[in-house]
């Protein structure tokens, strides 16, 4: 099976050279030291992890599962996971982005995306228990007393114990109003909670001796919606080593990601304590879900990244069939599969989105970093706007083009793409998930339209919208702009639709929602490949000698202008259709 | 898990109503007597089946997989699939379009269509068996001598046996000029074939008693390139009862169709006889192919067709949430979640793609009759350009669409999608393989853009536009007419620029080739959907008593114009984008 190369150099192209993030980064109090010195060796390091430690155990996680003990209520998580994880904890990287003042690292949360990528790449897997104990930790963080805090903290973010999410019921998903578990307050402050969870990632492993579940549940008099239910945190192991009865009662069997354990959680009057305010969940679980979107994007594009790079090693070396033009390897006994236009086409599809989607969630991540960290309030605000606007065309976007992907690089391979050996079957099934997980891409969609472009009256809108229209003002020279330009002409027009109609009908909203969102990536990809196209060209004109690498930045841009970002004009086309084709169907119509 | 039903009403609809399938069977001479009671009760027994027979053995045939034996070489299949196999060759399904001489029914070719879309919603691992064994009936019946026919015929058309078209090496998928396996004559008139073949379907397995190999190989003076392959024919078991060293040396480990034995194959000087003339296998070959294309087709749509009916159920039943204008299901703890624009416009998506799909297919489908059975050689001749010049259209398009469609169906279940649970999973897993076997959609489309305009010297599509016009001049009045009409023109502009560009730049017709297949197919799809509701809006008109349904037609044809066709204006743009942004990318350029 081929072996997953950490894209350094394209990671810090973005970083360094486009975003130029460093600058900003020091302009936090608590980043005024994080230079390329530091940042560049975490990279180095984190690609050498994901290289030598996660990716080599990355098929047989597949291939083995995760495998439950009804007897002990146990899970067995794949062969090689635990040591894995043990490095991974060992070397830090659970706590590269927690505060300082419970052992994190207080690096920035870009940079751990970065890493979140390369994780992906290697081992979705494998990943998702840590990853998922940052939602435990933010929430933490967030709502917890002092004193829970320095209890759990600690360990959490050392990676000693791992964190769980616990939403989801079997009758309640996207709406969590109809949360059946129950809190009953006892008498030394602690609640007995008591319901069943499901798809609950590391509801039960082996990696760690302690798990740490945060639970929505109902208090007994809670009002009967989302503003009715609360957070409990649901120790596995107590203070006294006596077992919680929060039992793993069997596991999913999954299209993909099989070395995560995806556990049936069965809440037996097991004790709990209340973290935040009675019946303020809901924002409790935005502060885990809100961050945890923005992984789930890096999910979709650490998979793309591996299985491009598969593809594109085997279109290179593939010899069949001959260039239209005539032999382009004589001494062969036929051309490599990359002569052919229409797999260049493919090649291109992968390599135009994913390095645009890396740019995009880069350019966000700094963004969260600049809300977290910045001195003024009014700053914060304004980079909070764009972390809370983005989030939700991250997530979709990465996702569902991480999936796209990720079947185009099964496609060059053909029939080998469709057998285990090549690795690229497993990506695709393991990406399908990231466009479901943390909320549907459709979810995602209505969270744009439904929330995003609101928000604070629209001023999170106008202010990106307004930071294109700068950039773009500064940099009318840069190669595309004009197609930039457009794009967002045609991203305003659609908006406003959205506006007008949306207004009067919140129907025509969402059903312009999934459409929208795509027209909104699609617009900022051409965003960020115009800036790529900048920088390269101007490389190119000092005379660097990296000739090659900012050639293909420029002619990728190119690609992705002529032959990806036409879609915007069908999209609004489709968004200005309206609702009238979706809502007319009756029920009697789609039952005959 | 959630029965499949066959979609007869739809079915018919097409057959029956749209195309008026029985008039223009009843011009040929084999079929004069076949009319609506035959066909009707034939489509109701293969329901029966499909439903009954076929579907229930689905799961388990992913679950277990085929077992390989090294011991003796042997294949065993899943559970049940024997027995199924045998209902299904003891009914007649495998010989229903088969020829009379050699104990066929003499059925239409579009009916077997109509059987093969049910088989493969309902299981399509098991369908493969029966479905390659026929790309070796029609070599045999175009190509073998009258000894060969008599000898092998009437034993696969009954399903007593089965056969495999044995082209792949590991060196050689698309490229079959690169084919290593040898055949040397004998004193006695055979051939000893020795070779490996790879990704050979039902190469082995415990069905049927003998398996009969067609096997490309190149005689001992062959030209060294496809102009120097033959064919063969390679029995696993002798005329004595003795084994033919053609043994299986293992399976792949696929992505899905795991109930269906995908076989390496090795001969050791194997005892062969030569299939037509030597170093014209490559024609044999296509005979193969061609139909065996137009049914992949039909597994894309059936496995849609499988997952559109899962998802609309579980739409139409799943609580969660509230419609964006208020309670439609006040009495509920929430509305089901087909009130929602967003999943609607999923549902819907998958409803007018697998539709429309099914009229182009039927419509080809019955054009293959046509060619084959019309007396008059004129009439055959352009039914036959239609065939060839639609096949790769209907081979890619819906493999592509039938991916698409089983995805989208997944999205509608989020997270239970993603688990065993609901068998949609299995579906996506499925589908995949279509699209690349029996030549990747890519290559579909290189056969369309390279070979099929030039039909005749673009006779064939001269004729396919030409009936389009025809009937847009007939129903000017039909609903949409104007949308098809202005579609037809982007075609026609984006043919033009084929033509043009391509007479000098074989690079240019290949760079345009994907975008152009789906230009073209949306293009068809729209003239269906055109034919549909015109059928549809007549049946109201005359005071039907099945408003629902041709309401349903109306409203679909709806959807599809205002959301689904306007992708042809971004295709027609990317189309013209031309070769340029990917042909100047270097091989250093790909590779920093």
């Amino acid at each position: 099976m081929p072996e997953y190369r950490a894209p350094l150099r394209d990671m810090r192209f973005v970083f360094d050279e486009v975003l130029d993030a460093y600058a900003t980064l020091q302009t936090l109090p608590a980043q005024r030291e994080f230079g390329d010195d530091l940042g560049g060796a975490i990279l180095e390091e984190a690609a050498k992890l994901a290289e030598n430690v996660l990716a080599p155990v990355n098929a047989i996680g597949d291939r083995q599962g995760c495998q439950y003990d009804p007897q002990n209520h146990s899970v067995k998580t794949p062969e090689g996971f635990r040591a894995a994880y043990r490095q991974f904890a060992d070397g830090g990287w659970t706590a590269l982005a927690c505060p300082t003042e419970f052992g994190g690292q207080g690096l920035p949360h870009v940079l751990n995306m970065m890493v979140e990528e390369m994780t992906c790449s290697a081992n979705l897997s494998l990943g998702m228990y840590p990853g998922l104990t940052h939602g435990a930790i933010n929430a933490l963080v967030a709502h917890g007393t002092p004193e829970q805090q320095q209890k759990y903290l600690p360990r959490l973010i050392s990676g000693e114990w791992t964190g769980t999410m616990c939403l989801t019921e079997p009758q309640c998903g996207t709406d969590l109003g109809l949360i059946r578990t129950r809190a009953v307050p006892q008498a030394d402050g602690s609640y007995a909670i008591s319901g069943t969870k499901i798809w609950i990632t590391g509801g039960e492993h082996d990696l760690v001796d302690n798990i740490v579940h945060l639970v929505l549940a109902k208090l007994p008099d809670a009002p009967d919606s989302v503003k009715g239910i609360s957070l409990f945190l649901v120790p596995k192991f107590l203070d006294d080593s006596s077992r919680n009865p929060a039992f793993c009662g069997g596991l999913e069997h999954k299209m993909g990601i099989k070395g995560s354990a995806t556990c049936v959680m069965n809440f037996e009057a097991a004790r709990g304590w209340l973290i935040g305010e009675p019946n303020r969940g809901l924002a409790c679980m935005f502060t885990m879900m809100n961050s945890a979107r923005l992984m789930v994007g890096m999910q979709g594009l650490g998979i793309a990244e591996a299985a491009w790079q598969i593809s594109l090693g085997f279109a290179r070396e593939r010899l069949q069939s001959r260039s239209p033009t005539g032999p382009k390897a004589p001494d062969k006994a036929a051309d490599p599969i990359i002569v052919h236009p229409d797999v260049r086409r493919n090649l291109l599809r992968q390599k135009a989105m994913i390095e645009g989607c890396r740019a995009l969630a880069y350019f966000t991540g700094l963004h969260e970093d600049v809300a977290h960290g910045h001195e003024e309030p009014g700053v914060r605000q304004q980079a909070d706007d764009l972390v809370q606007l983005l989030t939700p065309v991250v997530k979709a976007f990465l996702t569902d083009e991480g999936f796209a992907c990720a079947n185009d690089a099964l496609q060059v391979l053909g029939g080998s793409g469709f057998t285990q050996d090549w690795g690229i079957e497993q990506l695709v099934r393991d990406a399908r998930i990231t466009r479901i997980y943390e909320g549907t891409n459709g979810i995602q969609a209505l969270d744009l339209v439904g929330r995003k472009l609101n928000l604070g009256g629209g001023r999170a809108l106008r202010a990106y919208f307004g930071l294109i229209q700068q950039w773009l003002g500064e940099h009318a020279d840069a190669p595309h702009a004009k197609s930039v330009a457009r794009a967002l002409e045609r991203l305003q027009q659609a908006t406003l639709w959205i506006a007008t109609q949306g207004m009067q009908d919140a129907e025509q909203a969402a059903a312009a929602a999934t459409p929208y969102l795509r027209l909104f990536a699609l617009t900022s990809l051409a965003w960020m490949w115009s800036r790529m196209a900048a920088v390269a060209s101007r490389q190119l004109a000092q005379g660097s000698s990296e000739t090659a690498f900012y050639g293909a930045k420029l002619k990728t841009a190119d690609f992705f202008m002529a032959r990806l970002l036409p879609e915007s004009e069908s999209l609004l086309v489709e968004i200005q259709a309206g609702k009238a084709s979706l809502m007319a169907f009756s029920d009697e119509e789609f039952a005959a």
